[in-house]
């Protein structure tokens, strides 16, 4: 087989452009015997060529981005920027110049994607982001092509591993949350502004990406309820373990008929739940369709080497054009779906209450009135002060009850401290 | 967009086949809306129109092959016979006639792989085969695309739902083999001849697809080490977990530079691993690669539904693909790589041993003079008859040293009664 040239071009070149680059040269004898192909960056976008990576010929840098979308020669963009602009806007630009774009940016992918595939629309080029949820985790793949034949109905991920592993760390240990981010920090395993992650802003960027293409019709980020770990104690992982739950931070998105729900808080999972195991920094996403049933994806979410696999993926598929990348849904700009916050599901509420009799019958009525019925309650250790604490466990009940109900209690009598969701 | 109408031909209807036509029933308007695509099954090849299916019309059935392979309209054949002959001559039929052919059967195409592709070459038509291997997980899509990108030097699967079943229930009940394989039989979870699962083959075919696709070479069934769960008794599995261990039948493939082992055979895996806690007739396969590191998939492994959608992924890539699929690397007829049998896995031997002093020293130096390194010996339970049970679990060593060893063993005051490797 004659060998191929294919030039890339990258914008930016951090982490993921530099493990890119890296895998491409480990992988150059295999990727010529199985397609014939040989790769070659020819130009990679840089903020300021004197400062970027020294793992790489300085000749391939530019600090013009139009030496890359505008380079005859490329056919392959990889974005690797981060951000939703300028990198949604060079992505564009790559897209109606013919060039296919293969991203790992969920920020610029899911909040501009219906911008995005106009623009490859035009171009009649292909729009690629494997990398752009869970690393070499092969999902949006499962979902674009295994997953056509089926409906899914519901998907439930860890979808960020620094989170993971901090909450891995807090049920393990019994630390404190400061404590281990300070740690995760220091390792280089959480951000120095951790805040895209701690607050849930990167898994409901992912979800907003894995219910769209579930459910074949847009799912705005800004239509996820994000609520992230930063309230998340060690106390309440325990009396969760006591109650034979783990806490992880999920992504949930579940249909039904043309109504969606999408979101991302802290949940308490059985410890028999197969997402319950799922530990440190691995991700996985669960996925429930009509006809092939529960499937289970995992792996490393993250890091440069696994990210740079589902890069290099997305530009064989490109190359290759096994089959032509384009949605099966019409990627609006808006909702295509109404989009719920009255979701079912179980709640797990710490109260603090004064040390009163009748105060626990005070608490029920409240829920009882709102339609909430209570699968448990529970004193935990002795009064202090004059007030107690208190974990109730509630059947799966609708989100607004729930809500009005925390809103009806009596601050004088009890204050909720903490509200976990549970998932069965 | 203006509907194009795919006309199907099915070699076969039983489960799989009519699970496929009601798949297809079912996602008429979905295949429309996503795809602009109908499909119509024109003609299914059965034994004997009289005793076939009910649920499907009978003028679609036919009891001669050619009037589905010569069938001008017919551009997808679904395969759906099962066993090698006629199904893999009827198949290779079909692709030298240009027909795109999507099978569910392990048997033909891991036996008949290179004929099947050689007619795939001449006819230029696709062969799929995702419903082949774990229903459906869509391992073969992993592997043929996404990790490409990537060296896959190793694969442990649980690839067989009835085996699986069987020893998760021994597990949980302590019961026997033949008590736990008469009553799956009764639920229809096992086979009245249920040989080809209990004795490995099923899984042998399973890892031999999955191995020549990780490796990129062909890895022929009849090299695969294949030992069934016919000899697993109750007091192996009950031994094996108070050491911390969960047996499974495990499929298993490693490559080391041009040497790959390929085996089958019943296994412990420590409790911990994401393998061990995949229970009843769930599948899942673990993939170890270079950059990309571990993924896990699970899901359901069988199943007229799970393996239809899988099979219907197929026809889509068949039809969608600008051209038709092709493995990245050539299918020969005899292997591509040495086969070795001298892999190196822990192993958990019980055996009879005479009650006297320095039978343990005995025993451990007929080890010791092959090399195998024992981690723990155990006596279990009290002597009777002048006979004791001893537990040995040796350190990873090679498989040709250990089987020497218990060659050497002097029958007079030791036997072996149970041998069952180890993967931590």
């Amino acid at each position: 087989m004659i060998a191929r040239t294919v030039y890339l071009g990258f914008l930016g070149c951090g982490n993921i452009g530099g493990g890119t680059y890296h895998l491409l040269e480990r992988m150059r004898t295999d990727l010529e015997e199985r397609f014939g192909l040989r790769f070659e960056v020819k130009k990679a976008l840089v903020k300021e060529i004197a400062t970027a990576r020294k793992d790489i010929p300085a000749s391939v840098y530019t600090e013009r981005a139009e030496d890359v979308f505008g380079d005859p020669d490329i056919t392959v963009v990889c974005e690797f920027m981060g951000g939703a602009e300028p990198a949604a806007s060079f992505m564009a630009e790559a897209l109606r110049r013919g060039k296919h774009v293969v991203t790992a940016n969920k920020v610029a992918f899911a909040n501009h994607w219906d911008r995005l595939q106009a623009a490859a629309d035009e171009g009649h080029a292909g729009l690629y982001y494997e990398a752009s949820v869970g690393g070499a985790i092969p999902v949006i793949r499962t979902l674009t092509e295994a997953l056509e034949a089926d409906r899914v109905g519901e998907i439930m991920g860890i979808v960020n591993g620094t989170t993971n592993y901090i909450l891995t760390r807090m049920s393990k240990e019994g630390s404190s949350y400061a404590a281990v981010l300070a740690d995760a920090q220091r390792l280089g395993l959480a951000e120095p502004d951790p805040t895209a992650d701690v607050e849930g802003m990167d898994a409901a960027c992912k979800i907003a990406i894995l219910a769209s293409l579930a459910f074949h019709g847009r799912v705005r980020v800004d239509s996820v309820y994000t609520e992230g770990i930063t309230r998340v104690t060690a106390a309440d992982i325990a009396f969760g373990r006591e109650m034979g739950y783990t806490l992880k931070l999920l992504a949930i998105a579940k249909r039904a008929g043309d109504t969606v729900e999408a979101r991302v808080h802290p949940t308490f999972l059985p410890d028999s739940h197969p997402l319950a195991r799922v530990d440190g920094s691995l991700n996985a996403i669960f996925l429930r369709g009509e006809s092939g049933k529960d499937i289970m994806l995992q792996g490393r979410g993250a890091g440069e080497e696994p990210t740079a696999t589902a890069v290099v993926g997305n530009i064989l598929d490109a190359v290759l054009s096994a089959r032509p990348a384009r949605p099966s849904f019409r990627v609006t700009a808006e909702n295509a779906f109404g989009v719920t916050e009255n979701w079912t599901t179980g709640f797990s509420i710490r109260l603090r209450a004064v040390d009163q009799p009748g105060v626990l019958s005070r608490v029920s009525d409240c829920f009882a009135k709102e339609g909430v019925s209570i699968a448990t309650m529970m004193q935990k250790g002795a009064a202090e002060d004059g007030w107690v604490q208190l974990v109730l466990v509630t059947h799966p009940t609708r989100e607004q009850s729930l809500r009005r109900a925390l809103e009806n209690l009596d601050p004088a009598i009890c204050a909720p401290e903490s509200v976990i969701r549970v998932e069965a």
